[in-house]
């Protein structure tokens, strides 16, 4: 059970993001515009970003999610698999493998991302932008996984539903639509 | 330097919170409504927990700030050193220590929050709200502090800087009004 009273069908982050409104709504513009908005990195890249720090903090809620996620919207589950546990035997290119490392590092504390990390991605043509986000949307991981996990909050063990959870999110961060609390309550974002 | 183009006068987060005004936005808001909104918990008290997270996260720019934020709103610059390094030491209230502790076990990951130390604050008085407030202020600074040091920003080492900044975002952290460029560049926020 969670450390404070979150709605009991409300798993993970989106018990704790009905709970408290104020601090939701910038935490959900910043995923957003981070992770769906204007990129030269697609939205599946991003994810991987997300899928990767989070497995390392061993957050299963957020690992689970953006898995997930990362998986629809790729058409495929490998590259997940693999990024967790080698970056470098992943299908992605050579410019993502260097972002994924410094995702990583970022993970690990801020001042292990080394110059040496960065003229990596550089060469690989990623471009300060894609840096500025790589380490942010690391760094906002490194927040949301302290979240849900600081907080004890329920960690779903079924599969179905972290595919509905990222069928909605595929589309975007945003709260959901009032009248959506109908389909929550009954079965699609249940937590049984 | 920093491995992405902030402005040279900007050292720190200041330099990204304008090289990314975009994500710059919700990050400023999130920050203002826990640290600044309405609370039962003081901007002191809300700052000691940024400072604490900041410190155990060997993140000099933000640590210094913060320091001098809440050493401006207690009047008195003790309890962030004593919190520092001994938090039980400080001259603040059972329940600020019980607070402050869990901060501590967010930052170092979030499954380090154990249900003894949510029973402690509470025992101590602490809130649902107050508990769910510091977790993320603490998931916050984990955040700010790989953001500001994954990019290397720079970090002035004179205090003059330090008690500028704390002066002005002691009112809180929206961004400067039109107009405050002047000054910023001229002295205040110089890192010189």
């Amino acid at each position: 059970m969670a450390y404070i009273p979150v709605e009991e069908h409300l798993p993970g982050i989106t018990g704790l993001l009905e709970y408290r409104k104020d601090t939701a709504k910038p935490i959900r513009d910043l995923t957003q515009f981070l992770l769906r908005g204007p990129s030269t990195l697609t939205a599946g890249e991003r994810e991987l970003i997300a899928t990767v720090v989070s497995h390392h903090n061993e957050c299963r809620f957020c690992t689970s999610a953006h898995t997930a996620v990362a998986d629809l919207l790729l058409g495929e589950s490998e590259t997940t698999e693999k990024i967790k546990h080698n970056i470098l035997s992943a299908s992605v290119s050579d410019k993502m493998k260097a972002l994924l490392n410094i995702a990583l590092l970022v993970q690990s504390g801020g001042k292990n991302v080394t110059a040496e990390s960065i003229e990596k991605a550089k060469a690989a043509g990623a471009t300060d932008i894609e840096i500025h986000d790589t380490v942010l949307i690391a760094a906002l991981f490194c927040l949301y996984n302290r979240y849900v996990d600081g907080l004890a909050t329920a960690t779903p063990s079924n599969s179905e539903f972290y595919s509905s959870l990222a069928a909605r999110i595929a589309n975007g961060y945003q709260r959901l639509p009032q009248g959506y609390d109908h389909l929550k309550k009954s079965n699609q974002l249940s937590n049984h």
